[in-house]
């Protein structure tokens, strides 16, 4: 949403979206029916990869393109008020696998607002592949609401189900001025970037942010901050970048999770952020909420 | 997790529970079975409620009480090292109601690191419940890693469920020195609180904030920053507090959500925290975030 006021540099990847969410629609089958008309827009994915078209955008169709039994998720309003839609993939199509080379390329072209788009479609429509059956009863799922839920139709159970949001934490670790950073095992060489962790049952954000970095790196923390959260869609993140000043800077390594973690001086991340060539470390990609973290930090 | 320095004058409800949750612990069998030994603990509930012992805390007693065939999930270590259980309720007792006078009153009792605990348990003993079915092919599924997944069972299909957690905004908006408020159908006479909504895929924290303002009560806003958080297993929500600053002060009230929302200047809503009598309105309760977020604004 553009209109928010933030401290980011540069857009963050998958937030931004221009549609419209038009929630009240949702509820409403005549509204939904009277948007379903000629001048609907289908989103064209390939299983759940975008369709770009001949100027690099987002590739969109009519509803006629949809299979004639294929549940429609309504995505919102574009622009001039016409409804956007996407077909929910039939079942099994339901990958949860982190994206390839070739849709970070395809991503790599599209309109922030269009990434935006995107990603909320493409979380939207595998949740709904991924939730052909009620969890509840074993019995079959239907989509309703305009696909923003889907209810079990076995008449014992009825149960509603709504599209999941998995929260994690993300978080930058000072000390003394330094900055921790982690390597993943499936990192490029070179890289390191924030540490990560899915928040749990029974913990605050804070909470989780402390739990994380003493698992992976034995550091205890005293003060938890908020910087700026993404939308992640693979397969339905929300990360929440935070930004962690800890007590002492002796390491653990916790090497089920982590290939290394090591403290790197404000010079060093901030060669690693300009793409320096002797930088001590990769920084995390520009499309990453870490990268933002780091910017944020060097920039005090 | 009591060492992280907080700007809270009380502790925030569901957080701060003194187990340990000694994660590598799920994914090692055999250090798994070493704590189900005798001198492990298994927190007895009626349901998904919580027994409450003689000195008003956390009943516990051995795993021998539990059904043969009942799924453990371990919630942890207690501070001597023993294990900490409690067992996911059979199929059917998946309620999903908010907390009736009854449960209130017993959690009213409970110290806050108790009421964490108590929190983490039955929002996962909630989720093996209401989660024995595969979404994606509808056969059965069995507990593993501790309680902490669910596997299908379906060799054709073998998916991997992890507990749910739904991340909700609840938000005060400022304008010009006064604080909108809202009431819901549900709350007590007179009561209003913070404005509130889950975050939906495809869009950020900030989004989510500024979205959910503008449908409940047709305000734009200009800034969101980030406050506290709080988990509330009701049945498995992540309350991420904030606060937003608006452009305007005009209402468009959403009535399908709302009774009501108001302005309401500093020295009402000073009065309302206060308790006073003849105050404009009431508060928050204290276990609930939005509490924090009143009194944090008033602080300053």
């Amino acid at each position: 949403m553009s209109e928010i006021v933030t401290a980011e540099r540069a857009p963050i990847a998958f937030a931004g979206s221009a549609l419209d969410r038009a929630d009240a629609v949702r509820t409403s089958p005549e509204q939904l029916a009277a948007l379903m008309g000629p001048r609907a827009r289908l989103l064209r994915l390939n299983g759940l990869e975008p369709r770009i078209d001949a100027d690099g955008a987002l590739d969109w169709g009519s509803l006629a393109e949809a299979d004639l039994d294929a549940e429609l998720i309504f995505l919102g309003l574009d622009a001039v008020g016409h409804g956007c839609f996407v077909a929910a993939p039939p079942l099994g199509d339901a990958s949860t696998a982190p994206p390839g080379p070739r849709l970070w390329q395809a991503m790599a072209g599209l309109s922030p607002g269009d990434l935006a788009t995107y990603g909320a479609a493409r979380s939207l429509a595998g949740w709904h592949a991924r939730h052909r059956f009620c969890p509840r009863c074993g019995g079959g799922t239907v989509a309703a609401r305009g696909g923003w839920q889907r209810d079990c139709i076995n008449p014992a159970c009825k149960a509603e189900h709504f599209p999941r949001l998995d929260p994690v934490v993300i978080m930058t670790v000072e000390h003394d001025g330094d900055l921790l950073l982690g390597r993943q095992p499936r990192f490029p060489k070179g890289r390191y970037s924030a540490l990560a962790g899915f928040i749990e049952p029974g913990e605050s954000l804070e909470e989780a942010v402390a739990r994380e970095i003493f698992e992976e790196a034995g550091v205890r923390v005293a003060h938890v901050a908020f910087v700026a959260s993404q939308p992640w869609p693979f397969p339905s993140s929300l990360m929440l970048g935070c930004h962690a000043i800890a007590k002492g800077r002796d390491l653990v390594i916790d090497h089920t999770e982590l290939d290394d973690a090591r403290w790197f001086t404000r010079a060093e991340v901030a060669d690693a952020m300009a793409g320096a060539p002797d930088a001590a470390f990769g920084a995390p990609p520009p499309h990453a909420v870490a990268w933002h973290l780091l910017d944020r930090w060097l920039r005090g």
